[in-house]
């Protein structure tokens, strides 16, 4: 039932959400919105547009007093520039962006394409999902994310095995929990910008505290692992995603791979003690979540945008031009991987509600521990 | 509009599927739904069950004189074994299966959430898959597929540039197209099958012939890369999804990424002869095809159950107790990637209709090339 | 969650039905179902067609040892006349029917479009619906039907305050409870038979025992009057729906509409003891039930077949012909109504698992339970 | 896939819409949609704070130079009287609104539950509404409405046979075109007002040069007549729906009832020619428009607030208490069936873009030209 519409173009009033199906009764703190939109626009490797923009979240509907009342949340988030009659056309699509493929789905103006394929369109997905993250705070659950990979280098830390130990991303300036591999990033982009070129890269999502049972097994399209997937390839310039060992466990042999069940009660209080010593499958078997934190990660083409513009043809003349050079980024990848929480908690939030039904949260609370109480798990049962 | 339900266990009457949205005027070939199924059947490392099973599909509606009548078409492929009162409970789940996390989210006995989460009900996306397959081949739209990786084999070759060039994988006991890694993938499966192990691998699918312009950038659930990862992720097993260059491409430089629009009818008749010399993004910029192939891989696990079986809980004790054996393939990624193919052309051809409305086939094909003349591409428009 | 998909035809292999989100661990009454699709075909008035098939559901997925799974249930109803390839083709569309619109919608043949959609396909409504007013059974709600009118004959007794004061129309030859309107509506259907005519009426369903708080008030599509008139009016021939007073109310001031609030725990158990003397809203107020009856009515227009055929124009030659008759029923009003039981009992079921969430039954039971409890109603609470 | 979200309460900052699927390149006319809001303002028999709020829209995304561009229109409405925080709770509930049973439903505050069940979202949907209008409108479809019963005071006028009919409806104070009904509604207005009584009533909404083919047979909830009646039923206070004859249809023998088709390329263009006489049908055949004039109409009750309050319970004691009073109209009607043409609107042209397909509207319109071309209708085809 968590529903999410967005509108808004890059250079028009600003970015627009309405997200429905927020349970009444949570208390919204609108400050962690703005400051989940704030590690939206840092990160090391951005261009100048960034430092214009301090977004702040404005909320249009469905809270009053600070608590959310049930009807549909609206949010908007302006822009600093918008002049959006003023912006130029452009008739030398840019390889990498929706431009020319747009224009031809829709026939509008390539200017039209750019405005809302835009990344700042992932503004509104990331206000969206801090709510949606506030909802799976208020039963215990936290989404965080690190980045794993810019261009050649690679953090070789291991995953952290709580939240907390993701909380010193935000001190990266690329959101890398490995001192050296952090550094080798930064270095990384100062050499790409100083070529005149664009690094990607890879980020890690994942949800601590996400009890068993969410998701499906039954449905295709209502699996988590589907959800997750979708939701992850939909930001813009995602090109790969795994959950749990992904590609990497498709060379492995099965008896490596499989996470054996233990029973344990203290390891696992939101599985019903059933157990795993590993989680090669990322917390989601069959669609479904073990209980196990979910572990998702997604791969990020280099920005489409160099110094060296690229090849491009005028779509009026069919002549080669160069490309038109938009914006300046040289890597987006930390500010993507915040992208990425908004719509992991999204995904989870709508799962746990699924799971829980409608009403206030107080309701759902009561719901949540009864449920908990019926995963099992202990030997008196 | 092209919406899939589907049902059905391992052991019960069969599978079902009500595919709706499916144009009038389609001249469906039964034979190439049967073959399709077979060929989910067929691949080197299957147990013994695929032999007893040769699947048929049954229209139930849908079709008259062999030709679609808009309504929504209704296929079955009926179950061999067919006991399900009798197949007995399970108390010990498997691990890598949706056995726990599923009884844990339905509160179902263990029996009945294995089957229906079995890969059996993956006959039934290939029936739907291939009836969507055929809607695209009216638009000389092809799908197909490759196994490039099983375990540590993984194939050399470069991906053929025609749909012909796939036609071999089918005489492949792996589905694989380089003769070198198909020989080492079956050694690397008698291997593992002589340990008591399992294999996973990685599958490629590509659309040929898809014209610029399907998919959507301005909602991110109607991106076609987001709908394509969400469909691959929920094929039983998979963990991982990648469009293009994918995971690799994360560690590209920029100038080696994006893929350059030059104009040349010839090259690009589907998308307006703005052509590309390579093709980086697998066909999809910005959530839109651009004309070029979509290529879309996805990696598989190895299959949870091996000769030794894993530690599990019984659920009534709370002992530990091995996990059931209900199975017995080594190696299901030649399988897989048929289901892969048939989940793409699905997606695709939702997409393609999405983009022509509904009518009958007549009309559809008037609006297609109408289309692909609007596409742009002469100096003359 | 509770989604329907049909498939079938007239004279195809049979009708289909698949039902996906019914709890895990409802004890599925086969016979129960039978006895709908009976019902179904009963009523005074009927032609021969309904004489020579006796429906009889097939259960083809998501029940095991007699209970649901939790998996999509699959049901089929074989078609005693099956042979859809030899029926004739048609080229006089009937008014009335979908013939001529449906052919210009997909370009089908005739032949097609009747074969679907024929009121046939109400089997799979009546089937599923079954299973929906099952899932309510087990929560004591209970949905019941009565005819009102048939042409002339009008029913002038008060509406029943019990589901069992609905029992009895199961013994009238058109579902009336009144006696002497019964008899006139039988009387009416003679007279129009003889007169080559055709006669349709009004029947009303009502939902008993309904908890408040079903529905939603905060988006439109998701109001519970919205989804009952949505699927009233999808039956075939209904013309009309009505909830509460309806149209009559539009003539009353609003101190004689509206339900005033009293406090009488004994009456209002499932409303948190917020009980009405009265209840012309029936039983929905601002979308969300608000634990009174839920009572619909719904009109459906006279068979478009009559002794004497309709004027209609060959589509080939665009001459004047006479349209086909293709079968003889006087009225079907009575059946109708069981088809209103089953659609309302499937929007409440949907509504009511909204509201519970996903889960077992024995937990959606627990849920239930104390949602009621939270309903308020007692002065200690 | 025209769909649209809402959000807003009637004391918060305003009333946000996000509509998407709107094809690229429509020139939209903002004063038209500005029009529209005032239209739902205005009517004999409105109180107070219809006046001091003048309607305005502000659009905050999808349109750039007066076009849209293909991405979502986003439209806000703000609210004159927007001091959410400190309007004051209650805790009486209203009768006939949602208040108790919304606050059953989601556990919020009663405040909560009326502000967003409020009248005022639904000018969120008239300027959807008016945006759908404008679509329908490129492509020669108009709606229209007119009020035909206020309490006891009924039109006795025949249903105008053009859209230019309906002009006059926007001079009468109760949009109603028969001037003696038209002063007796105001009549029966005033002295319902004197007597501290309020008044429902019925309204028409009719669209003109509906093609042949829009809807579905095959699909339940794709038929035309089930979403025009579940958008109608989804306005506040909408108690009744009707198609064609609706309930009077009901006691008509079938000969008098069913339109017959005749062939006439002057009276029905936009239906291949395929006419008819009458039009009892309302429009809608089998689910699918037939050409002739799509017809509904809508039972509204009396607006449940009295100058006598009505009888209720204060929640917290569980005491008997007065209802509040919190808005002074007397009749709604009028702007009802402004409402009514947007939802209607948006129906229609939910059913002619799925038929159409996506594109941009140039190509829409060489699609439609097409299709009704092909629809028949000429000997010589």
């Amino acid at each position: 039932m968590l529903e999410l519409a967005t509108a808004g173009e890059s250079h028009g009033p600003g970015i627009v959400a309405i997200l429905s199906g927020v349970p009444a009764g949570l208390a919204l703190d609108i400050g962690a919105i703005d400051r989940a939109l704030g590690r939206r626009q840092s990160g090391y490797g951005r261009g100048a547009r960034q430092q214009i923009e301090r977004d702040r979240v404005e909320v249009l509907g469905g809270v009053r007093k600070g608590r959310t009342t049930g009807a549909p949340v609206a949010l908007m988030v302006r822009n600093a520039d918008s002049r959006l009659d003023e912006v130029p056309e452009i008739h030398a699509p840019r390889p990498g962006h929706a431009d020319l493929a747009g224009h031809q789905a829709t026939g509008a103006p390539i200017r039209d394409v750019l405005e809302r394929a835009s990344a700042r369109e992932t503004a509104a997905r990331v206000a969206a999902g801090a709510v949606a993250g506030q909802i799976l705070s208020a039963f215990g659950i936290a989404v965080v994310s690190r980045v794993v990979r810019i261009g050649a280098a690679a953090a070789a830390d291991a995953m952290p095995a709580t939240p907390e130990g993701f909380a010193a991303a935000d001190g990266s300036p690329v959101r890398c929990l490995d001192a050296a591999a952090s550094a080798a990033m930064c270095a990384g982009i100062d050499a790409a910008r100083e070529a005149g070129e664009s690094l990607g890269g890879v980020f890690e999502v994942v949800g601590f505290g996400v009890p068993a049972g969410l998701g499906a097994y039954d449905v295709p399209a209502r699996r988590l692992d589907a959800r997750l997937a979708g939701a992850l390839m939909s930001i813009p310039a995602i090109k790969g995603v795994e959950i749990g060992e992904g590609f990497a466990g498709a060379a492995l042999p099965g008896s490596r791979f499989h996470d054996e069940i233990v029973h344990d009660h203290a390891a696992a209080p939101r599985a019903g003690g059933f157990a795993r010593r590993t989680n090669r499958a990322g917390g989601v078997e069959g669609g479904v979540t073990n209980g196990m934190p979910v572990v998702c990660r997604a791969a990020m083409k280099p920005i489409p945008t160099l110094t060296r513009p690229l090849g491009s043809v005028d779509i009026r003349t069919l002549k080669p031009v160069p490309a038109l050079k938009e914006r300046s980024d040289t890597c987006a990848v930390p500010a993507a991987s915040v992208v990425g929480e908004a719509v992991v908690a999204s995904v989870l939030a709508e799962a746990l509600l699924e799971r829980l039904g409608t009403g206030g949260m107080e309701e759902l609370a009561a719901r949540f521990d009864a449920m908990i109480g019926r995963l099992g798990g202990s030997p008196e049962k």
